[in-house]
């Protein structure tokens, strides 16, 4: 029961978490979004490079994207899941922007990140965001529904 | 001491679980890849849709990509990292597919795979392959140099 209680308060912070990072984006405040992120980061981002090491990079890459994102957005997450071990959690989504003030429905995109606890805070290790391709057209699959 | 000790033991267990896997494919044995997936599996694959659920769902993938691979190839991993908690370890990874005959290089692409203890055994409960793509063509990004 301990440990069923211990992995739900977990399971918790860390939806917690992700709500956080996704309020901080949607507000433009970089600084308490990458705040999440820990410097021996590796991340497989939507564009290349096929990875990118350090929450530095993967801010810059955040700065290069905002400036194309309208005014006003949001994010909107289906099928969070958490998994929750001792020092490490993950969660796994589809997340998608919206609000788009021309109504352009936005393309579903996959993300994983995990979790790791040290010094009591959580901070993100691993991210790995992606859309599928169709092997025959090599084209990246866009799709507002999942 | 002992967590360290623990840890490492564990990250050994999952090298060799990557490597199990990956001889289990070259070596056509759906079975023995298939058994390491946990029933609850939900992966996000390379090709659509965007996710899919449960180690059966998981073979048939395989299953349908096998006969377009030629007879002997191999597989290539760099910058395998293993991170570990209580009952939960991820492995990540750059992967490729090596020795066609043609000798056509192949993409890499980026693996994530989340590992579940139950019972003393090790499971993928989580899996994400991808490649990153271009935004301006909407091309998937191939490449066999990273």
């Amino acid at each position: 029961m301990t440990t069923l209680t211990h992995d739900a308060h977990v399971e918790t912070q860390i939806r917690q978490l992700v709500a956080e990072r996704d309020r901080a984006i949607v507000a433009r405040n970089l600084d308490a979004h990458v705040a999440q992120f820990a410097d021996d980061l590796v991340f497989f981002d939507l564009k290349p490079p096929f990875q990118a090491r350090g929450a530095e990079a993967y801010r810059q890459a955040w700065e290069q994207c905002l400036p194309c994102l309208p005014e006003s957005f949001g994010i909107e997450t289906r099928d969070l899941r958490i998994l929750v071990g001792g020092g490490i959690a993950v969660a796994h989504r589809l997340m998608r922007l919206t609000g788009f003030s021309d109504d352009a429905p936005q393309t579903w995109v996959r993300d994983t990140s995990v979790y790791r606890r040290a010094d009591g805070e959580w901070q993100v290790v691993h991210a790995h965001g992606s859309v599928p391709f169709d092997p025959c057209t090599q084209k990246a699959v866009l799709s507002d529904s999942v």
